[in-house]
């Protein structure tokens, strides 16, 4: 069993969507500072999170090229494990501590998509692309310097459901400016049997747990941020009253623990 | 929360990732009997399930284009719920009783990802592709007729994991010939929490209940499978020690419900 | 160099984008008529055709699930093969007689791009889907039949730039409703040599050759479309002031010519 | 006409698939030399070109992660111009002088399809990954220094066409290390009238030119490259009968010409 931590459960392991952990992670940040409107937010929330009324719908947008890899040299292979990501993350409060909530997050892969389920992260299927900075000089190439503009979008099932642009300003030297929040999730998996929809099997508040964490090349500057009305999508109701800060850096870390914080599981 | 079945979890559960039951399907049907080494068989069987000796290593292939829709006219959503399938099914006992057990799975698209994991079907992202008929006749309309060929692939991360191909030679007048053993999947949902991989949240064997199965339009003849080596991936031990009749046929049911055989998720 | 009809040209031409004709095709469509305003259909024709004003800004949407085969059983190769299709046919008079031109057209196959771009059609990308009919009945098996609505959608780089639905009336008993102008195109294949980006090496307006034209199940009734504002896109130009019928019917067709109407290529 | 380098030609050149000259270019590189059947050379050759006997059967296989600009920003919009490229460079003469020839490549975006032909790379669409490196340090974040190692691969329509690996051991110091060979391709657009198929509308041997040639961060070691046996596909008729140095680098240009060497095009 250990060497199949989701499925498909294989006799060596190799076919099954995720290793297990650790996990490491390295990959290229665009954060976007924006205020929703607090009763979008709120109603984000699941009921064991209470609404942060001083953040006034502050939330963060998150546009992400990672590469990941296990213990095996997964990176060697990033046909099935690099991936790219889109999140928002809302300011909340689980008793009386300020901790940020995930409500929406999209990658363009599965092996990501299985690995989140199990962190709690609600991932759906997305494409994302985000704007790159190259060590040759050139036009295309841009640069991490005053002025420089890094734009990114998402989009599921052929709708554009988030885009951004960064416009930096000056490097990071308080990396508080980044924000320290815990990032909390609702991990969920539900019964299929007849009666049984409403009991699910998991449903179990968490806190995430990064190892390691380490920042690269932080710059800030101004964010812009459009979450635009789609069909069957609610994301838009997060669509930003204001925007404010945008950061553009380079992140890794690693996970290995989850942290249980209420388990409202029915058994 | 109920019209919230998986997640995320949104106010209005239009973000959710699936609907709730009832899960309704048409698909067109490419099906192929073949037999591996039965060893291979084996291996990929859980504890709950005996290997059937007698069956000497039967299993089939299907490739599937689907059409999903839940009480809302998803189908009218192809973007975001029509989809394409590849799987097989090895013979196996439960308690003496033939059954057929789901080892490997293949979609292209999210939703179906999240409907079969709560099933225990233990999907990964692929691109499936079947030849098609189509009613206005000329040489790219492929048709329902003795001789006729029709060809499938499967690939998953860029690597080519199976093709068939089935020659039809006549229409299928004994619906039994299509096969009637239940599909018994493994439930599987792990917890991440440091020393807890491998007591997973959710370790259930269950059985699929179809309503309504229908099929329409069946025809049987020669069916042809690889399942060629590709890096890090399993699938190949099952590669086709020989293949027997292949399959074309139209089919729709619906699913509301879950059997549990044997609960091993760990409390 | 019979063997390559297109590039890459390789010593058995299999590796070539597209084999050489003749080229079959069979797909199941939707039409909805509908129409914009004039002035931006006329915005859209080049010089050797000349707006039709009597039709005032009709025009037509096409979705269509294709299959492809050239005359070494490319249909059993689906993978590299099927594809589908949106595209928008304008009404434009060249030499006063009513034609039809295609100002737009997106695929989701390369071949499809490389064989379009010789006959003129001005392909780019996208991803496009529709409602499925399906034989086994049930409650995901579309029937053709009054009242059977047929949704379809089509996205290019993460944007929706149109969706339709069809809602069946009645069949079409007489195929002349489908309407009989021939599908005029411009072939242009640019020169990237300095100073002659305005030269092109094939300008050329050609008429579409399409033989063995053949159509069943043909249903008309109701037609809905809407061409979204997209940023960068210039498509939503067209936005249906009104629309009309719509069509869902079944099409094959070989294409083995292609008709020269007016010659600028620049020599 | 200027404001559309491509199709579709629309009035404000928005929708075209290509905005026109200059382009520039930034992209990571990972390069494997490697040598051939030099019979499978020159079976790729076209007429203009001959045989390089003294090279041996030399080719370089490349990987790039490319972003690509036009004049107004087309670097913010990564959804539609970001872009991933595998080719395949073979030795040959022209005139008795050193160039090198690409009989394969392919991207993953319609853009640089769109562009490639104009330049005359023969471009067919697929996905292309690589290992990339990041400036947070990290187990997933492959460092620039000798004994790291970058994986690479390519797919077309599901099937795995190239696999690479390329293990850093030294700074590049001299940068002619890196080849100087011109970039020679054969500009081709067919004719699709009966009868024409033989006769190109354009068949030009063109070599590239490319502006503000740089490289950063270029680093030299061992090379590994597979070209796996596909079927449909004759890429592998250049499988290496062994491989050489391998590099990973940072590369920009900008491209505004393209010089004739031989138009045979058939006028």
């Amino acid at each position: 069993m250990k060497r199949n931590f989701f499925v498909p459960l294989t006799p060596r392991g190799l076919s099954n969507i995720s290793p297990p952990p650790p996990w490491h992670y390295a990959g290229d940040f665009l954060v976007i500072d924006f205020w929703a409107r607090p009763d979008a937010v709120a109603s984000l929330l699941p009921a064991e999170l209470q609404e942060d009324t001083k953040a006034e719908g502050h939330a963060q947008a998150y546009f992400i090229d990672w590469q990941f890899t296990g213990e095996h040299d997964e990176l060697l292979n990033p046909a099935r494990y690099q991936y790219r990501e889109f999140f928002i993350l809302v300011d909340a409060l689980f008793d009386g501590k300020p901790v940020a909530f995930c409500p929406y997050i999209f990658v363009d892969n599965d092996a990501a998509i299985a690995r989140g389920l199990t962190q709690g992260f609600p991932k759906r299927l997305g494409s994302v692309f985000q704007t790159r900075t190259f060590s040759a000089k050139g036009p295309a190439a841009t640069k991490l310097a005053a002025g420089s503009r890094f734009g990114a979008s998402a989009s599921t099932n052929g709708q554009r459901i988030a885009k951004g642009i960064v416009t930096l300003e000056k490097p990071v030297t308080d990396p508080a400016a980044l924000g320290s929040r815990p990032t909390i999730n609702m991990r969920h998996f539900p019964r299929l049997a007849a009666g049984q929809w409403e009991r699910p099997a998991v449903h179990e508040l968490v806190e995430s747990i990064m190892d390691n964490f380490t920042v690269a090349d932080a710059w800030m500057g101004k964010g812009e941020l459009a979450l635009p009305e789609c069909e069957n999508e609610e994301i838009s109701d997060l669509s930003p009253v204001r925007c404010g800060n945008g950061y553009r850096m380079c992140v890794s870390y690693s996970v290995t623990d989850l942290k249980t914080l209420v388990d409202h599981s029915v058994k």
